[in-house]
């Protein structure tokens, strides 16, 4: 039989959620092979998890079954939904998590079948143990979707507002007005700035704190194009601009300085 | 040949000594499959890490080994046990980590032929890679657990104490008295009273610090049900009662209000 | 065929690049099996890196491919080298991680062919998702080295430099001086003073801050030698000599005592 791949990402952190749900969906699926994407999303940011599973999923092997479980409202009558798109199939809450993922080819569909959730004990406060793992792993097994979902249609489901770019042009310069996302591992500050066309010499990215202007960085290609500590803007590796520190942590530089990035302003300017 | 898996519960964080561990077993036996219940227990906390395999073995397929190393005399004389219970290997050093799995139907062994260690090289430091990794992956690959350990009894190996759950009952009230586990990821508070039967609206949990009230609160079941940022009680995914904060970090709160998580009192009230 | 092992140790944390990297190579190779040793290295830590390899290799099976991205050069003109030794294949950029692996049986090649990158789409600070996994998954799939590497000489790539043990005898004393290198998850901080032969009692162990004596340590086998919460220097499971509080955290005491690690001075002596 054909291996599949399920996709774990979550909020969970390094405790034993995650294990508890590998154990129910080995139980249920022996030849499921299990990867990891992340459990580091911080705790209830369904934003962050949304990026993070559309700039993710086309790197695995068709036919994954990606587990999104950033669910601050488990236990309400909020939906499990199921997404079926260009081979992939996702499950997540239906709070937003799949945004990015809907398109014009995505099927949507309702988690309705109690007959492949664990068996007897529901919790309130677990359903990736108790709802998703064994639905990932019947799906693995081979159970049709129809057999655990009901189709339902696009305008059923609930999506996240992302933060827009705000593009202004004065004087023969582009101005692109963005925000704060979040931090990664290294301390590099993602914005929601993404990828433009044309030479990077013309940008230059501007930092302000509620109207004043903190820091003038160059847009480079990678992090030692700068000298040691100094900060520098770049085009990471998954198309956002984002703001990093060459060997060092340019989050908790940024730190000391701002109490609150949701008040962080990042404009981006381009000359000519 | 069947499928075995091998489960991880350490306290060894994310640093390379459980890499080494799982090279280890992989090199010993192939087709075992290693799987991380979680390394995240608190370091040296062996009630901690005997809640939470209590709690966690049942979600994995029968014949696992679970191998869970979190010992704080490692060098010393201490033994390192086996226990055999419901078609599942336990492997633990001699600490009272295995205290809840113990039970009537558990056969207990005791690790003793050498020939089954990492050859030319047990360090005082590390079992967990120069002992348990070897020997869990003997056992997957086969090998009798009469060959490599000698069966003792029940009265030779050590149990720890849990915090008992005191009951009173006062003026048609009944009165739980219960102490801090340990917190998660999320910031949830774990205390050391269980699932009970009734009505939820009967109950609630008063917070006291060196006999000074400083919470009372409403018992839930899922964390939406009271607004963001607000505290609530509720019976978590393992049947403990947990403190919460929704869409927040209970733990963080509290380390600002108490400096000893030992002197909390945690007491659930019933009406009738 | 053969199972294949490929090994990941990285500066990534837990965030999702790991995740991308490892459904990278899925996507070229299924059959291969990953197993990570640690993502826990310091962020741009070449020298811990370099120590972390050198004592775990040898745990893995043969034929194991290490895939070793800590890279603060990325994006820059800097090689990727592949490095043969013992039966194990190890990929690395070239920035002296491989520097305790080169010896006289190692051979040593240059990544060239970027038919074996990640099509479309080399990023300039994510190599790991880009270069170092594809070619990774296509080794394990059984490409030849030669199709992927070119030849290269020893003194083609770069090495580092580790902090070397000064020696010397004074009145039928002898004293090796000793470095910090760095601390684990358990707050065991790890110096740079190797394994030696003889009687652990004839052993002190100094600490110096600015040549102000602030320990007198003895030298122990195992943690639980000495009281709770006290000191203790011994030979840790990797033969360096690290310095441990006995169920507690050595790292936090010292973080209090010293600002500057890189001033501390580990002065073993030996009686006789």
């Amino acid at each position: 039989m054909d291996k599949k791949y399920i996709v774990l990402l979550t909020d969970f952190g390094n405790d034993f959620y995650v294990g508890q749900m590998k154990g129910v969906m080995k139980n249920i699926c022996k030849n499921a092979e299990i990867i990891d994407l992340t459990h580091n999303i911080n705790p209830q940011n369904v934003l962050q998890a949304a990026i993070i599973i559309d700039v993710s999923y086309k790197y695995f092997p068709k036919k994954s079954i990606f587990v999104c479980v950033v669910d601050p409202l488990v236990g309400s009558n909020r939906k499990i939904i199921l997404v079926k798109k260009e081979g992939y199939i996702f499950l997540a809450p239906d709070n937003g998590l799949l945004t990015k993922i809907i398109s014009c080819d995505a099927k949507i569909y309702k988690v309705v079948n109690n007959r492949y959730f664990l068996k007897n004990q529901i919790s309130y406060t677990f359903h990736g143990r108790d709802i998703f793992a064994p639905v990932a792993g019947f799906l693995a097994r081979g159970i049709k979707i129809e057999k655990i979902c009901k189709r339902i249609d696009k305008k059923e489901i609930n999506y996240i507002y992302f933060p827009k770019v705000e593009i202004k042009r004065y004087k023969n310069k582009t101005y692109f007005f963005g925000k704060y996302l979040f931090s990664d591992n290294f301390g590099n500050i993602i914005t929601n700035l993404k990828i433009f066309k044309g030479n990077l010499d013309k940008f230059f990215l501007y930092v302000y704190y509620r109207n004043k202007l903190y820091y003038k960085l160059k847009l480079k290609h990678f992090y030692s194009e700068v000298k040691k500590d100094e900060l520098l803007a770049l085009i990471n590796s998954f198309n956002y601009i984002e703001i990093a520190k060459n060997c060092g942590d340019a989050y908790k530089e940024f730190l000391k300085k701002f109490k609150d990035f949701s008040q962080i302003n990042f404009v981006l300017v381009k000359n000519g």
